[in-house]
């Protein structure tokens, strides 16, 4: 394994050099004027190829850096990163001077400001794209909401608790604790145990409270911090409560997810919309999840926010007219099938995934394609990021199909959107339990003949046999589904009378031919009336920011090689700040070059810091570097400057006037490094203090 | 008052014409090619300033209408104002399927988008033109931190409870309502007991338990909802309280406000700055407020957004570089002197109210003036607009000043900003509770003699007399405060020996001379250590945003004049889409113009929606009004289109290629609509169907 990586380094360091010389004698191509343009073409040609080249050789190395690592090498990696974040105050454990809480952090300046440019992103991306309706709803809700959506009764993870101490644990994680230590410690393991260890970690989630209780007794397995018995597993439900008003009679809870203020709105929203299928409804907001113990940083915490999405649609009809826009896209999913067959995820494009039945729908997978193109812009290497559909037992009963976004970080693939096709479930339960129907309507152009089941009571049959309970008689038999009436259709036909159970009256009375017709008859309807279906892409904001931070992240040595360099490679689109000017030496004429340069910036909306420190430039690039902060203005004249991109290390010389104009252009997405680097001219560093 | 109204009136009409001859004379200027510059420049200078005159005239009426009106008119705008956004779901009662809780409203999608463009607005004009470091901490909150703060002691309203039914009612409330009730009903009312009604109210908030309770029975104020008797008053705390993990154990409260995330954190944002002052703090986010009986609407509600700002500062300097910036702003204020001597708010100059001492110091004043700049460009009314300033008994006893922007809407004038100097107040309450120094020091260039007090306890002495509490006794020495210690040290010098309490022993002592020195000694000190000042200016986001909708709304009558339309007056700034597209007449050839439009407008970043109704143009152009679209676009030919003005209805004719590039222009506000107005062709409407 290390040779094969020392040869990859090998030729890695090969494709640099030539690279390198490349861009020299482009340089030098550049430099002479009256050069034939298509000359320079081809030499960019060659040097874009080039990169390629280099950026695919750079990738295998890395990949072979981590198959080949072990868990202590990604905790290593990890720790770099987090300890980079931490210090750089991208993050901070909420409440710090006061010993933390668990799961709750704080995004300090950088982190707040890669939190806004990624919502905002998702605003543009989703939202504007697509015309959707956004709303903002409160995180306060009662639990008649809740009890309709289910998380008052099934939004729960199973506990224990030390029998002695009292402190909580969730069950599954003991559980696969103590499994996945004996498969990794215990040389001793049979391969009956093992294969045994390894089952039980993958039905984890399938157990039920029982079959937990029984394997951590089987296992005897104790407190892990006292040794103590455990109680038996019990459901612990995972929203905050709290009450609403000063009575004391209203519960509430703080919302586990956005979606259900999205629901309860359908009738006003499909209003709004004109009455028109589909629509697509949006919120970005907090959400909350009291977990028994919080691991795993940034990705498990107890107040995150979501961006959820909520698009309408005709069950008959899931088919999407952008899809085409998306149809192409290729990129690694990881269906059911080869889930089951333990293979891998497999590159596959979009368009067949769909026209081959793999993703259900149009619709579906219309998002999923979206879902891919927004978070690669965002940062997310596409080599690190697949789509998992879920196997059948993951899925609710209701839900026609779902897939996640999965982002490979030193975790492990991380689930960060949920993209599901949840049927009509949501609107359907909101309708019972608030007794307002959410429903479409969809007019024919002529009216439809259609069979229809007719039940008619003889209201006087029915008095003169039940008397004071002719009203509870009447309404069961007009209750009966379409099944049960024709059922008792042909019992009267064939015996003349038939008992039939009514629940308001606690009993069976026995009904005659002459008390009730039941038909089926063509009627001509004018309209559908249908629940429509939703699909729901829902993106946890908090984790793909982290998967960002990791996929971001890497070292390189300084100038003098005797210490290794942070640097996050963030895209313009996404970093904290956009821009930062510096005075090549101590100056007030440069000072004031700065300041206008900076008061230019602000006018352009672009996010900047001045350091006018006297520390040498080499460190202020490094420090900025660490905050991913693309692009470095250094005012050495007081007519023009230089601007540095953080990755290449290259410099472009700018006029004062233009600085700004050319930082937006960059920042902005309308023009590339590239394009900039060609349109004014490279400035190669002359002193040492430079880099 | 009639009489006046109507020359007001008259007067207005006839500027109005003269306006429009001024207006028609300069197009006819326009149309003419070759005419001088200055020319154009000097009319459009005269209808300037006859615009402006025209504006001053249109206030005089609104105001004389309103100073003449009654509650009865205000209520009646309000309900029109208030069932146009209902209507047009730029709010809805949350969980109205559900008949709503009390208090908690959703944005839906138009007072969405204007939220955000608010709070993108916010972040334009305080952070990124401050540079302020923001952060975003979570809404649940320990309860140690609420403790420190102040919140679970004081964070209360009194409240009273129905004896028969326990309905809860704010004390105050029903105190107020019965003696204004009495005050605009009783027409038997003596003159004494009308002056006893107008003081109560005047001094409801300053009034204790007992003495709300006291009015109460003395008025025998009943349930308003049954009649029956009432509990006497007592605290009811606010927050919305809950309990963070499994255990129990740990209580938690939903945050009041956003302001103590930033307090805790603020020893690793000193050193993110840099270990510099002054730096300043920012932080949107949701806050929560279990009301005990909410009203007034959107006004108080139970989940709002707020911003708020901690800017701090060295106390022994609170100027302001950039004052000059704002010191020449005028605008109104209500000084303290002003309300004690019954008088009205006056305009004043910001530089003046800071140098004559009104406003207590420069960062102060520029955090007003940047409020005033901010809540202008929003489109506040800045004639119903006023900063008022604290009343001592209002202001917490550690504040050294506080000021409200208060806003005028139809429930009177509204805090929706508040910007107070609170001193060191948060700073030391967080440092006294968590043992964490939150401090700021100054080094000083070079080291400075200060006489500090030495108080150096002889534990020989102290170890012989007092034996196993020598060590109670050095500390409470130690920690004698420097007043104590130099009255111990004149009663040794006197008398020999001192009783000393020694609170850990619960006891006094004797102290003799030999067992302590005290001295106060000229000593070098380095450096300053000091608890910075804070200035905090916080914004209710929903509070500004709902006043923002009464200053925006007016109605005009259609060109048929049977009825009136409703029309929002939001700056493109604000406005929640901000354009539409509309082909004029159904054709497919304008559909697909106009779906090209929309393409270019999306790629720009600028909301829009197309409508390809066959309605009317004019019924058209009214639904967009209502939401406050400040451009249309009328696609009636495939080469150019026309732009419409919402409130002048002024159209412009722009060619298809360059119709998104002047949107854009006018909507972030590089333009202004007169700016494009002269650039393109006017464009007069031909047919009645239009407008």
């Amino acid at each position: 394994m290390a040779s094969s990586e020392d040869s990859l380094r090998q030729s890695l360091a090969e494709k640099q050099a030539a690279v390198d010389a490349q861009a020299e004698a482009v340089r030098a191509l550049k430099a002479r004027s009256g050069i034939a343009k298509d000359e320079i073409d081809a030499a960019v040609e060659v040097l874009k190829d080039l990169k390629m080249e280099h950026g695919a050789a750079a990738k295998r190395l890395q990949s072979a850096v981590s198959s080949n690592s072990d868990g202590s090498s990604k905790e290593a990696f990890r720790q770099a990163v987090v300890n980079t974040l931490e210090r750089r105050l991208f993050y901070i454990p909420s409440f710090k001077i006061y010993r933390g809480v668990a799961g709750l952090y704080d995004y300090g300046p950088p982190g707040c400001a890669v939190k806004s440019n990624v919502l905002a992103f998702w605003r543009q991306h989703f939202v504007l794209e697509e015309n959707m309706l956004e709303v903002d709803c409160p995180c306060v809700t009662p639990e008649i909401v809740l009890k309709a959506s289910g998380h008052v009764d099934k939004f729960t993870d199973l506990m224990v608790k030390d029998e002695k101490t009292g402190t909580c644990y969730r069950a599954d994680h003991l559980l696969k604790d103590y499994c996945k230590g004996k498969l990794e410690k215990d040389l001793t393991l049979s391969p009956e145990k093992a294969a045994e260890f390894k089952h039980v970690v993958s039905v984890l989630d399938d157990l039920s409270s029982e079959e937990l209780g029984a394997k951590l007794k089987e296992y005897d397995i104790r407190s892990p911090d006292t040794g103590n018995q455990l109680s038996d597993p019990y459901p612990f439900n995972l929203m905050f409560q709290t009450s609403i008003g000063p009575s004391g009679l209203l519960p509430g809870y703080m919302r586990p997810e956005t979606a259900q203020g999205i629901f309860v709105n359908f009738k006003d929203l499909y209003y709004y919309n004109g009455n028109k299928l589909p629509f697509a409804a949006a919120q970005i907001g907090q959400a909350f999840r009291n977990e028994i113990s919080p691991r795993q940083g940034l990705l498990r915490v107890r107040e995150f926010t979501l961006a959820e999405i909520e698009h309408f649609v005709d069950p008959e009809d899931k088919s999407h007219p952008k899809f085409v826009d998306v149809a192409k896209l290729e990129f690694l999913m990881f269906p059911r099938e080869e889930q089951l067959a333990g293979k891998s995820a497999k590159t596959m494009i979009l368009g067949q995934a769909v026209s081959k039945g793999t993703i259900n729908n149009e619709t579906l997978g219309y998002f999923i394609g979206r879902v891919y193109l927004f978070l690669t812009l965002l940062g997310i290497d596409k080599d690190r990021l697949r789509f998992r559909q879920h196997l059948p037992n993951e899925m609710a009963h209701y839900a026609a199909d779902c897939w996640d976004a999965e982002i490979e970080c030193s975790y492990g693939w991380i689930e960060c959107v949920g993209i599901a096709d949840r049927s009509a479930y949501d609107l359907r339960a909101h309708s019972e339990k608030s007794g307002v129907p959410l429903v479409a309507h969809e007019k024919f152009s002529e009216p439809r003949e259609v069979e229809k089941l007719v039940i008619t009571p003889s209201k006087k049959e029915l008095g003169l046999a039940f008397k004071g309970n002719q009203r509870m008689v009447v309404e069961a038999l007009e209750a009966m589904s379409e099944k049960e009436a024709l059922e008792m259709k042909k019992a009267l036909e064939d015996k003349g009378e038939v008992d039939f159970q009514v629940c308001t009256l606690g009993k069976s009375v026995v009904i005659k031919k002459n008390m009730v017709s039941i038909s089926m008859e063509r009627k001509k309807e004018h309209q559908r009336v249908f629940t429509p279906s939703v699909i729901e892409p829902s993106f946890g904001i908090g984790r793909i920011i982290y998967c960002l931070f990791e996929h971001s992240f890497y070292t390189r040595p300084s100038k003098s090689e005797d210490e290794q360099l942070n640097v996050f490679r963030f895209p313009p689109l996404v970093a904290p700040i956009k821009c930062t000017v510096f005075p090549l030496i101590k100056s007030q004429q440069f000072d004031e070059v700065a300041k206008l340069i900076a008061k230019s910036l602000t006018a352009a909306g672009i996010s900047h810091i001045i350091d006018v420190t006297g520390t040498s430039i080499g460190k202020r690039y490094a420090r900025t570097d660490e905050l991913g902060v693309p692009f470095a203005i250094t005012v050495d004249s007081t007519t023009s400057v230089t601007i540095r991109e953080r990755d290449s290390k290259e410099q472009i010389r700018v006029s004062i006037d233009e600085v700004a104009s050319a930082v937006k252009e960059v920042t902005d997405g309308q023009s590339t490094w590239a394009d900039v680097l060609w349109r004014y001219p490279t400035h190669v560093t002359t002193h040492a203090a430079d880099e």
